[in-house]
């Protein structure tokens, strides 16, 4: 894909030199606007407003929606008044507030000054919603109809009103006096009924609807669950007040994956992609856990520091270490893993702990016997017979093989206990990941080490 | 969620019990069938078959694809042939295809015999794409309309075929004689269009498809990224075969963020659910990495044996060891999970690799200084003043604080190239997370750490 936009931008390039703008508008049109977006990435800033106002009315107003948010404000500032108003006319609702949250005071007052009175009041009270709610995710442009109407009344309200609402796939029904939603129905179901029939007898009453107040994430699940395209959305007396649409909640799926992989691996979760992001930001968003686990780690070298004549005794015990913390932090990074993302699928509740435990047990029993039996291998080849190192005696490979085992049985419990603890707790599972973990897995496993060489050597 | 689910279990199994059929069927009548699904799962096995037989003949279908396959299987084996065939003549033929790959063969048989052929033959045909490709999750059941019908005709067309069709949202016009794809419109254009205009008219020729053969990430990521609801798909010679519908796609999606998420923690992707898996299987998903991570660990085991000499004459420098290489892995799988999930994105290229490193050189370097700055204080404070350990002296300090600054940026460095040359040679970049890059990151520490120490001391 980006290759072709890459030969496309070449074209485009030259047909803005010569000036053939009605070829440039041919090439626009038939191009989607997701499509037209990136094109427009790639692109010299300078010539964004010149291609932009070739665009056709409707199809620009999607153009512009697909964008950064800095190339949006770079375009907002060159438009004049009328132009500014002829885009934002064209704009949905809750794409009009994601733009206006992005962009400087300035600008938002503008773009406020030159929406119409009724769009202006919805988009402020969108505003209000909380950041992660379904309130700031839905829209409020959605079709509905009364119980009272017949299927044909319905379908001309419909072709009458559709073409301004984001989705008219599902309709929703609702009182008339309080706007209470009472039912909802396909657009199919409504094309497949008889002309007459009252939408009260073919609407569906068992209707799954949010609160404002939920959580975007659940939001964005149960639609996912349901496999529907839209989920309504009402307030504290069931009243009807938007929707949130699948494709937004597609949006909200990729963030909250992308959230939890950062988690997972000690960042703070950012909301910009990485390009955008500048090098304060992220190293401030990486600086907090990469201190906080360099200095936990002062508890292994407390632990070295306790054995140190032990370790000057037997030179050859240190080769070991970095394999049997690395390999304790691997295999228990795998065990946290698996768990965390079984909880966040909700394949895994905490009352599984004991059968998840047992199964990790196991599943460790297992690996320990193969690493143990491996290493045991690789040491009389490479340390014995290969390396001719003196220091490693069987002794020492006995002590190692045992420490092996017993690190990969506790790395694998403490990896899939601490995520299923921490959600019982109200913490989120992911900061449980690997290199938590493995810090953790890191001082256990020199403890057994050190115990071990104590006892048999 | 699953806290009602309980309750609700307990009201079923007692109206079970005093056989109350008809208030049990009110009760699932009520329900989604996804939240029936989810119910049955929680029953015991021998309640199923009873409970299932009360569900009306299409919610029995619904609620049957949404089941686990252990439970379908069960309660295909206690279904007669006509029960059998009422569900299967209700399912869809990419729902069927999903049931019959799980199922053993002599299930498979007889499910196949209650198939209508027409059916049968479809099915037939969609079991032999590959698993990952699109021609394996589509639907072959859509609207299709010719070039050449009225707006009228078209909607009677659907009112009269649409009962079948998973979805009538999106309709493909195709050639009459050749069946290729030849444009798209949705089913809002059509019921917001004159009644006697043409399809030609009001369709959309820029029509966006996939082959069967293209990778279904690849096609969820289509669907995503224009926010279509389905997405046709075509054969080589641009005939329409199928659709994929969104609900699929986010299927296709979760999946493809829980194996990148594995593959990053050093585990083989599965397909099922953990607690499905048994001990075995998991073993096998783990046990080649954590395998090859510790045989790779041999390489710090042969750099700290030929340092033993330097270590036994300064032990103090030991116990800094996993410290150092516990930092450095954390440094590096921090960039080197933020670019595999930039990548997996599309919001990184190759060719954005130069500013990448420039990029995470700088905070590279803003981490490097912070963190041994926090070192130094920390080695001033617990190692000298609190535990006064005679050993770690201002050098010892400072070759440590030294090789953490170079540490890191080594990490850093290292992290964010490898996933990226990984992409460029064909290999999934997700294999270069944590475990991978800390196994490189700790052989790379401990040479710039004895090479420090060697220097200074």
């Amino acid at each position: 894909m980006r290759e072709n936009t890459f030969v496309l931008e070449t074209t485009i390039e030259a047909l803005l030199e010569e000036k053939k703008y009605t070829t440039l508008r041919d090439i626009l049109i038939t191009m989607n606007p997701a499509d037209i977006a990136l094109l427009f990435e790639e692109l010299p800033e300078e010539r964004l407003p010149v291609l932009f106002r070739l665009l056709p009315k409707e199809h620009a107003a999607e153009t512009f929606v697909e964008m950064e948010s800095d190339a949006q404000e770079l375009l907002i500032k060159g438009f004049s008044d009328a132009e500014l108003k002829e885009v934002v006319d064209e704009l949905y609702v809750d794409d009009t507030v994601d733009i206006v949250e992005e962009m400087p005071a300035n600008v938002v007052k503008r773009i406020l000054r030159q929406t119409d009175p009724d769009k202006r009041k919805l988009i402020n009270e969108m505003l209000k919603y909380p950041d992660d709610s379904a309130g700031s995710i839905m829209t409020t442009e959605y079709v509905s109809l009364r119980p009272q109407m017949t299927t044909e009344e319905a379908i001309k309200r419909i072709r009458r009103t559709g073409v301004d609402k984001e989705t008219i796939y599902t309709c929703y029904v609702t009182e008339e006096d309080t706007g209470v939603l009472v039912g909802y129905l396909t657009i199919r179901s409504l094309l497949l009924a008889d002309e007459s029939e009252l939408i009260k007898e073919i609407m569906d009453q068992n209707v799954i609807a949010v609160k404002t107040t939920d959580d975007k994430e659940e939001v964005a699940k149960t639609l996912a669950k349901y496999d529907f395209i839209a989920v309504p959305v009402v307030d504290t007396e069931n009243r009807l007040v938007g929707i949130v649409t699948i494709d937004d909640a597609i949006d909200v799926m990729d963030e909250e994956a992308t959230e939890d992989i950062e988690k997972m691996a000690s960042m703070l979760p950012s909301d910009k992609p990485y390009l955008k992001l500048n090098v304060f930001e992220i190293w401030r968003n990486r600086i907090p856990w990469l201190l906080f686990l360099m200095l936990s780690a002062t508890f292994t070298g407390i632990i070295i520091t306790s054995f140190e004549e032990k370790l000057a005794a037997q030179v050859a015990l240190t080769a070991f270490i970095p394999m049997l913390t690395g390999t304790g932090g691997n295999a228990g990074s795998q065990a946290s893993v698996t768990v965390i993302r079984s909880l966040s699928l909700g394949d895994l509740k905490f009352g599984d702990l004991l059968s998840v435990v047992w199964k990790e047990s196991r599943v460790a029993i297992l690996c320990g016997i193969a690493l143990a039996a491996a290493n045991f291998g690789k040491i009389l080849l490479v340390d014995m017979l290969i390396m001719q190192n003196t220091g490693v005696t069987m002794i020492v490979a006995a002590a190692v093989c045992i420490t092996l085992a017993l690190t990969v049985f506790i790395a694998k419990i403490v990896g899939c206990v601490l995520p299923m603890a921490a959600q019982k707790v109200g913490l989120d599972p992911a900061v449980m990941a690997s290199p938590f973990i493995s810090t953790i897995v890191d001082a256990l496993s020199l403890l057994v080490y050190f115990g071990v060489a104590t006892a048999i050597l």
